[in-house]
C-alpha cells in the first residue's frame, strides 16, 4: 500500500530497458492517449516498449500515432523486465494482460483513481491529476524527454477526454498550462476534437435517439437515468462504445443530482455508470457498494442480471445515499417527471 | 473602414464617462460574457455604465453576475456619450438598441468577425481573437482594471461557448493563458459549464430527439441537415435558444463537410447556420450569399419563406460551393445516407 514518488518511480523507468505497457478494459482516451505518450517517450531513451490491452482501441482513437509499438493481445510472447499499468485501481482492469503482468519481473502502477489498491512493485496514484497523461507529463519531464508532436498530440488526447473537455471538475490550471505546452509541439486542438468526438455515424446517433426515448426522472431525488439494451445496439449497427458520453443527456438537467446510465452487455450483464452533479453526492460509494468503483463525481460498476433487475437495485441504493446526505442541501423537483418521455415514445 | 489599434480604443474608454453597451440580437456567451465584463471592469473606473440588449439572455446565462447594470430595453432613455456593441459585424445586429445607438455621441465597435463593417467612430475588430472576451480581456488589462471573480466569470463564459469548449479551430494558446489568469480569481470550470451547458430539461431534450428524426445526408458532398419547424417547439415546450448546439450533431457525422440547420421562426422567416469541417469550405461565403455573415468555420443567415423552399435554395447554393472547390480534396461518400432516419420514423 505505498505510493512512491515522482523521483522513485523515474528512476525505476530508468533502471529497466524491456517494457510492456497496457490499459483498462475498454480503453478511453485517457488510458490510450497516456500509455501511446509514455511509450514514444520511453522508446526515445531507447527502451524497447510493446503496448498490448485487452481490448481493441474504439475507432474514434485510431487516428493516434503507434509506430508500431502496438500489437495484439494474441501477439504476446516471452517476458518484461516491466509491466506498466495505465488507468487502472486494480490489477483485473488490464483484463486478459493480467496473465502477462504476473509473468514480468515487476509492475508499475500508473493511476489517479482514488481507490486504487496499489498493487504494483511501484506505484505513482495520484487523484490530484485531471488524468494519467497529466502524471506521464511529469515523468517524462523528468525524465528529460524532449516532447514532440505525435507525445503532445496523445497526451492532448488524454486530456481532453478525461477533463470533458476541461469543463469538469478535476480541471485546473495546471492542465491549462499543459495544453499550452503541448500546442507549442503543434497540436491542433480543432482536428484533435474532430477526431475524437466528430466521428460519429448516423447509427450512433439514432442510439442517442433510442438512449433520449428511454431517458426517466425521479424527481424527488433528482435522478435520471437512461436505458440501453442489446436490442438497441443491434438495430442502429452500433456497439458499446457508442454509447460513451450519453449520460451526459441525463446529467445535463436542471435539478438533476445524480445521471446514471443502465447499458445491457453481452453475458447477462448490466453495465452502469453514475454521475453526481454535487459535491455533498459521492457516487463512488454506490459504486463500490456494486463492486465497481472510480471517482466522487464519476464512477462505474458492472451487475450480472437482467436490466430491470438491476436499476430496481441500483435506484433503491441511490435513493438511500441521497437520503443520507440530503440534510445538507435543499431537494428541489426536477422540472419534467419520470415517464413524461416514455409513456409517449414507448 | 478603419480599424484602430487597441491603444487607440484603450484612450476612448478613458476619456469618456457614460456607457450603454448592447451585444447583438438573440445573444450568445460571448456577447453576455463581454459586454458584462466590460461593464464590471469600466464600473471599476468609475464611468457609469448602462446594459441592454434587444433580446433577453437566455435562461443559461442568467447565473451571470450583473450588478443593477442591466436594464430592460424599454427603460432606456436619455443619451450616452459611447454606445458600444459587442460581437456585432453590422449595426443593425444590436436589432432594436440601434435607435439609442444612433443617439449616441459615438459608437465603439468591439468584434472578432471578419465581415465586420467598421460602423464604429472607433472601430477594434480582430479575427484572431477566439471571442470578444480575449478583447475586452486585453482592453481591461491596458485600462489597469484589476479583475476579480465577476469578471473573470463573464470571460470564461465567453471564451468557453465562442471556443465550443476550447475545441474550435479559433483556439490558441492564447486562449488557455487567459483562462489560467482567470482562474486565478476564482472561476470554477465545472460550475460554469453546470450552469451554461447543463441546465437542460425535458422539454430540450425532446427538441434534440425531434432534430436527430429530421437528420438527412447528401452522401455524395458530405452535406448533413436538420430541421425543426414551428409545431417542434410549440410540442415541446422549447423556443429557439434550446435549439443551440444542435448543428453539432450533424456537423459530428463522419464524412460529413457541411452541417447546416434550419429552424423555422416567427414570421414565416428560417435562420439557417452553417458549420464547414474543411478549411478549404468557406461557408462565411455561403453565408453572405443569404445576406448572412460570420466566420469561414461557422456562419449564419436569416431567410423569407417556408423550411422546404429556404432548404431548396440553400442546399442548392452549398452544393455549388461545394463542388467549385472540391478539386482541392477528394470528397469521400458518408456512411448512411439520407432518409435513413427519415424514412424509419417520419
Amino acid at each position: 500500500m505505498k505510493n512512491n514518488s515522482l523521483k522513485e518511480i523515474v528512476r525505476a523507468f530508468r533502471k529497466y530497458d524491456n517494457y510492456i505497457l497496457s490499459t483498462h478494459i475498454s480503453p478511453d482516451g485517457d488510458g490510450i492517449g497516456s500509455e501511446l505518450a509514455l511509450g514514444f517517450g520511453l522508446k526515445k531513451l531507447g527502451k524497447k516498449v510493446t503496448i498490448a490491452n485487452s481490448d481493441p482501441f474504439p475507432a474514434n482513437y485510431e487516428f493516434l500515432p503507434c509506430d508500431g509499438m502496438l500489437k495484439n493481445r494474441e501477439e504476446i510472447k516471452g517476458s518484461y523486465d516491466v509491466a506498466v499499468s495505465l488507468e487502472c485501481p486494480g490489477l483485473d482492469r488490464v483484463g486478459k494482460m493480467k496473465k502477462v503482468f504476473l509473468k514480468s519481473g515487476r509492475i508499475i502502477n500508473l493511476d489517479h483513481h482514488m481507490s486504487n489498491e496499489f498493487f504494483g512493485d511501484y506505484n505513482y496514484v495520484d487523484d490530484g491529476s485531471a488524468a494519467v497523461g497529466e502524471q506521464v507529463f511529469d515523468i517524462l519531464f523528468e525524465l528529460g524527454v524532449k516532447l514532440d508532436l505525435n507525445i503532445a498530440t496523445c497526451l492532448y488526447t488524454s486530456l481532453l477526454t478525461d477533463t470533458g473537455s476541461f469543463s469538469y471538475s478535476n480541471t485546473t490550471r495546471r492542465t491549462h498550462e499543459i495544453v499550452i505546452e503541448l500546442m507549442k509541439y503543434g497540436v491542433n486542438p480543432s482536428e484533435v476534437n474532430q477526431n475524437v468526438y466528430e466521428v460519429s455515424s448516423l447509427g450512433k446517433i439514432q442510439l442517442l435517439g433510442r438512449a433520449i426515448n428511454s431517458l426517466c426522472i425521479d424527481e424527488r431525488y433528482g435522478i435520471a437515468w437512461t436505458v440501453l439494451a442489446k436490442k438497441d445496439f443491434e438495430d442502429t449497427g452500433t456497439n458499446y462504445s457508442d454509447s460513451e458520453g450519453i449520460i451526459n443527456y441525463a446529467r445535463s438537467i436542471k435539478g438533476v443530482n445524480i445521471a446514471i446510465s443502465f447499458t445491457e452487455i453481452h453475458g447477462e450483464r448490466v453495465k452502469i455508470s453514475f454521475r453526481s452533479k454535487r459535491n455533498e453526492i459521492d457516487v463512488n460509494k454506490i459504486a463500490l457498494f456494486f463492486a465497481g468503483g472510480g471517482h466522487k463525481r464519476a464512477s462505474g460498476a458492472l451487475q450480472k442480471g437482467t436490466v430491470n433487475e438491476v436499476k430496481e437495485k441500483v435506484l433503491k441504493k441511490t435513493i438511500e445515499v441521497i437520503k443520507s446526505v440530503s440534510a445538507g442541501f435543499k431537494l428541489k423537483p426536477v422540472l419534467g417527471a419520470c415517464g413524461t418521455l416514455t409513456k409517449k415514445k414507448r
